[in-house]
């Protein structure tokens, strides 16, 4: 069984052909600046990576670019369309109606343009995915998985803002959090490495990219989560500020003379890592920076980790404990310093790395020291690994 | 030496006369609803309560309706003014200008004036008082003592947001926080309970009252602390929302077609106990509501502990460790249940209370077990204690 795993964005599309037997990877690829100057397809194929570069109208356009080259007698990996069995699409917010994946019909693709409210950057694009491969592969079931959808356990009293019932009941207003797919599987991952059932563990875990997010699960379930109503709450990111008094939002507005989309649009692409530094969004900048001196990098990378260890103590207090921490996604895969910052003086909650053990990047490896109470990995993620396993399930 | 003490609101002051031989309370009272119909003062001399109900145009005619009944020959307290030897006056915001009580002239005037920008509901009514009493007390001392002043000793990496970093030095926004005079006060007084130097400690503080926040002190010192740029940050308050994801403050503005202005008072004022429960912003109400089955008075209720707990988890991780807990204020020193259910869980963090103890209403009191390994206290709050303290040592 050979499934396509699509990662449909505003103007850009990721996939992967996943072999289901071997869970191995056949070919992946990114269609970038679709329906812009200098749109092109690269494709990696056994570490080898070819570049198309041509015009790309759309996502229709950029579609029929990947199947053709997936099915490129010299290129390719498959000889026909029809030996992609299913599609697994990632959708970034299900609301309050996935608390798992599904095969798409009218009513899922319906909910999915519902919640577009909640995510107007991303769910208008990942159905605009939906509907190209349903037009281009009608053979193929179509599965959508949500990034919100692991944190639907999440209990009403930690899900809830402070806010006037009303909002809610209106408008859906609450914590949704993000990057499900990935916190699930590192926190299975993570079980199973430790060989002991998921249920009776309790698992922080820290997906550090450029968007970035802390999950406590408790009982192999989502129980908190630091991304809310958007994925601008909790970490100090790439980009976006995170935690904030929220009446700074008004304050500035007022200020500035910002409206509100101005406002939302500097707190998301204006802040964070960027903001603090002046320099750049990407913390190996800010890392290189900070390491010459600059003061402003300096104090972003002390902002991102003050940050991550806030998080870890509330969630150990909010599940009395916790029992293994992973870190995953590109930062906290690879950052050696960031991971050994974060879990400095944490001793008195029974945390304690080992940097020999620490020094390593983008391997599954136990990096906590012998004497450690609390577990700590670093855990490659794979998203589409999980999307493709979970549209296996479906179809079987 | 007798000072009085002075929280001039924008419509009200509320006052302490202290004998500063004794520390003991010679009256208190409270002038309220200044300018509005129904304005009275009531003072309390030994237990014994007298109200005067008249015309109260503003502050200068509140101002001197408190003199004449301190002075008043059945009523009141001293034969003359002149026995008043300083003013200390709450001044909410001090900004980055105050990190201690000062003698007030015409430069700290004109900076709580400039601070006003951060506390607009506050800081002007504060200075009105300032000058009412200039007037009417030109032999006294006026003196000033910030809400904020403790939190100055934040570090940078704490009281900085992750927004752009010019916005910073335009705006001066960052954290600031409040109820800094109380924080002090009862992390100083448990030091003492516990016989042991402030210095050496690591003590996190819960003010919970209508307003409510938490404070990490850290050697005697503010370390981070739950309110920010204004008081609408970290807990669930009586009508104030505490975090929140930023984005959706532009998200509701939208839905709703609110202004700035209109979002800072739903968020103020709408919110918290009050906007969840749909009942009352009083704990009290909330809690007998709950004990009835009122499954959003008990949503309040549950929304409220949770995020005290994930405080004193994340100042724990900050700190590296926690030596004692305090409960003060209203909620602090009263609600022995909400005190319960905030330590329950909590015995990964060495955490444990004695529920006899515990069993307490304003009193100083230690209400851990014996094997708990943090201490938990109960000790009432006396902000015009301080206040009067710090004017004391200013004109010695």
């Amino acid at each position: 069984m050979k499934i396509l795993v699509i990662n449909s964005g505003s103007s850009s599309i990721k996939y992967q052909l996943i072999n289901m037997k071997s869970e191995s990877v056949l070919a992946k690829g990114l269609v970038e600046r679709i329906g812009i100057e200098g749109s092109r397809l690269e494709q990696e194929v056994n570490g080898e990576e070819i570049e198309i570069e041509q015009e790309i109208a759309d996502h229709g356009v950029g579609m029929e670019l990947v199947i053709d080259t997936l099915t490129n007698k010299e290129t390719g990996v498959i000889s026909s369309v029809d030996e992609i069995n299913a599609v697994g699409h990632r959708v970034v917010q299900g609301g309050k109606y996935f608390d798992k994946s599904v095969i798409i019909d009218q009513d899922v693709k319906e909910k999915i343009e519902e919640c577009a409210t909640l995510a107007p950057l991303h769910n208008p694009p990942n159905l605009m995915g939906i509907e190209v491969c349903e037009e281009l592969m009608p053979h193929a079931k179509q599965i959508a998985t949500f990034d919100s959808a692991f944190h639907q356990t999440m209990p009403e009293e930690i899900y809830m803002y402070a806010l006037p019932y009303e909002l809610y009941e209106k408008h859906d207003i609450r914590r949704y959090g993000a990057h499900g797919t990935s916190h699930k599987f590192v926190a299975k991952k993570v079980a199973k490495e430790m060989s002991q059932p998921i249920e009776d563990l309790k698992i922080i875990t820290c997906h550090l990219g450029n968007g970035a997010s802390v999950t406590a699960v408790k009982n192999g379930k989502s129980y908190d989560t630091s991304m809310g109503l958007t994925p601008l709450e909790g970490l100090v990111m790439g980009t976006r500020c995170g935690d904030l008094d929220p009446a700074a939002v008004p304050f500035i507005m007022e200020k500035e003379d910002l409206n509100p989309q101005e406002m939302d649009d500097l707190m998301n692409n204006e802040s964070g890592l960027k903001g603090i530094s002046g320099i750049s969004s990407d913390m190996r900048d800010i890392g290189e920076a900070a390491a010459e001196g600059n003061e402003r990098a300096q104090l972003a990378l002390d902002m991102f980790v003050g940050r991550v260890k806030k998080y870890i103590g509330s969630y150990t207090a909010e599940m009395n404990g916790v029992d293994a921490i992973v870190f995953t996604a590109g930062i906290g895969e690879n950052a050696i310093e960031l991971r050994e910052q974060i879990c400095s003086n944490l001793d008195y909650l029974g945390i304690e790395l080992d940097s020999v053990k620490n020094d390593v990047r983008g391997a599954t490896t136990e990096i906590s020291a012998d004497e450690s109470n609390v577990k700590v990995y670093v855990i490659p993620t794979n998203e589409e690994l999980v999307i493709a396993r979970d549209a296996k399930k479906l179809i079987d």
